[in-house]
């Protein structure tokens, strides 16, 4: 099943069902009024959306069309967005390109970081950007929304908190980092609001493609209009997502709709390209030698990025995050 | 005005409004459920809580018994709780203690951190702590509750978005600090869920209390059933409440429910007191002299801490946090 929220002018826009073929839609009147309140009350919630979405497939209900502009992101405000750092390659690689070692650690304790989550970005939304000079950049990433997570609870468990999975675009502002990891406290100024795709899948949705607590499909990166990432997401993905459920929930429970995301994916081979510019950028500077400096700008206004994942019948599973800097 | 949201078994609670003695509340049936809906709409639903505590305050309504045991935290969940490090003594004295400078900018750029904000503790709370030597304390703060912020809001004009005051025990696990922060991305294992007053009130309702974005107001701590703390939170907050608003607003926007935070109350002078047991330990090794150790442990199961604020009139303004180990 794939969800998705209609922007109706509330807060928290109005819930829908996702036709398989992803071109039509149809409002969970009556069931669920926002996606919010159907994880609130999922087990109770969950079977009716599943008897909706079957109407819509056997087309017993005729929806409404799917249009992208008018979906914001599944959840338009959120409780936790929570962010992993999961695939290695992206911290080695951004690290050496720099000089610095990464944290000795770095293969046992995930890193990971608490993000805003009052003001989500709709998958359309543009990237508003006040001044250029802040470096701006974009994360495709993968992300799961939980249900109610107890403290302690452990990896092996995770799965069953587990209620859909979704992208993220994790835009960052390159060079606000460093002055604000200097201070200690982690991100803040240079972590702008996230957008999210304009569909979320139950787990089952994916099939085979979800397991390990990982999304074993390919990222497709378009900038400016060129492919420049097509990257599994699956193997590379060092700590899974319960393996980062784990780690957060080790001194702290967490209220149903917390996102958790995978961090920037990222494969060692080059030649599957990047879901960050920072990558590329990296890449230049360890091939200059050093001193070296980088060739590819951060985002200029009006460049694009579209984020999306295909499954093995090519079909865009949550649809396609499409945004510009403005 | 005082608010306060009474358990029901929702995860949100009821809204209620509180009369000045403290002694009776009201619930605000057929206003606002929840004080997230209050805050959802607040031009409209204010004057209507205005009003309700008004009756209660004239005895036009009898209201309810306040039981502290029965209240949840104000907002029992947050879409974002957003906590400052505004008392530079407290900074100043914690990395003195560890031999540290601290960062070139203190004065200038806020510390602040993002803290989780799906799961906020009720004032009377446990502290459930499943590993002592993860070293618990306690941290008094004052806070506020934002309404809607536009991106690029500035400190002149960041008054009319303060909704709510109220206090915060930002519980921290002192040694997981120093691993997370080596890691680069901030605190998260190392601060569990924070507890908060079992009111919150309008700024008006502190009177000439409320100016400069500051509460200046005595913050009385009380641990172990000894007052250990008597700190004036005004003029030491080196950033206002509105110097953090500008800094957080600088690079996204904030929905209405957003819970802003001083950081620990600290004053220079050590006749005050403390409001965390760092402090007090800090002081310890600074006069034990290099590599000395500080002799105050921290919190141990069955150790409790109260957190309050008087007003001139010795009224407890936001009632009193009280909480144990367990």
């Amino acid at each position: 099943m794939r969800v998705a929220t209609l922007k109706d002018g509330t807060r928290d826009g109005r819930l829908a069902v996702v036709r398989g073929d992803g071109a039509a839609l149809a409002p969970a009147e009556g069931i669920a009024r926002t996606l919010q309140a159907a994880l609130d009350d999922w087990d109770r919630v969950e079977p009716r959306l599943r008897q909706l979405a079957d109407g819509l497939e056997r087309g017993r209900i005729a929806g409404e069309r799917v249009d992208v502009e008018r979906l914001s992101a599944p959840l338009p405000r959120a409780y936790e967005w929570v962010d992993g750092s999961a695939y290695l390659n992206h911290v080695r690689l951004v690290r050496k390109a720099r000089g610095a070692e990464p944290p000795p650690t770095l293969e046992i304790d995930p890193l990971v970081y608490q993000g805003g989550s009052g003001v989500l970005l709709a998958p359309t939304d543009p990237i508003a950007v006040v001044d250029e000079r802040w470096g701006v950049d974009f994360e495709g990433e993968v992300c799961v929304i939980l249900g109610d997570v107890p403290q302690g609870t452990r990896a092996l468990e995770g799965g069953r908190h587990v209620r859909l999975v979704m992208l993220a675009n994790d835009v960052t502002f390159r060079n606000l980092v460093p002055d604000e990891l200097a201070k200690g406290f982690g991100f803040f100024q240079s972590k702008p609001a996230t957008a999210f795709s304009p569909f979320a899948a139950t787990p089952d949705e994916l099939g085979g493609a979800w397991r390990d607590g990982r999304v074993h499909l390919r990222l497709r990166v378009s900038y400016r209009g060129e492919i420049v990432g097509d990257l599994d997401a699956g193997p590379e993905m060092h700590f899974s997502f319960l393996d980062l459920l784990q780690h957060v929930a080790r001194t702290r429970a967490f209220t149903a709709g917390t996102i958790l995301g995978s961090g920037t994916v990222s494969n060692a081979d080059p030649e599957r390209g990047i879901s960050c510019l920072a990558e590329r950028r990296a890449r230049e500077m360890i091939a200059a030698g050093p001193g070296g400096k980088p060739t590819t700008p951060f985002m200029q206004r009006g460049d694009h990025v579209a984020i999306e994942m295909l499954d093995e019948s090519g079909r865009s599973v949550f649809g396609r995050i499409e945004q510009a800097v403005t």
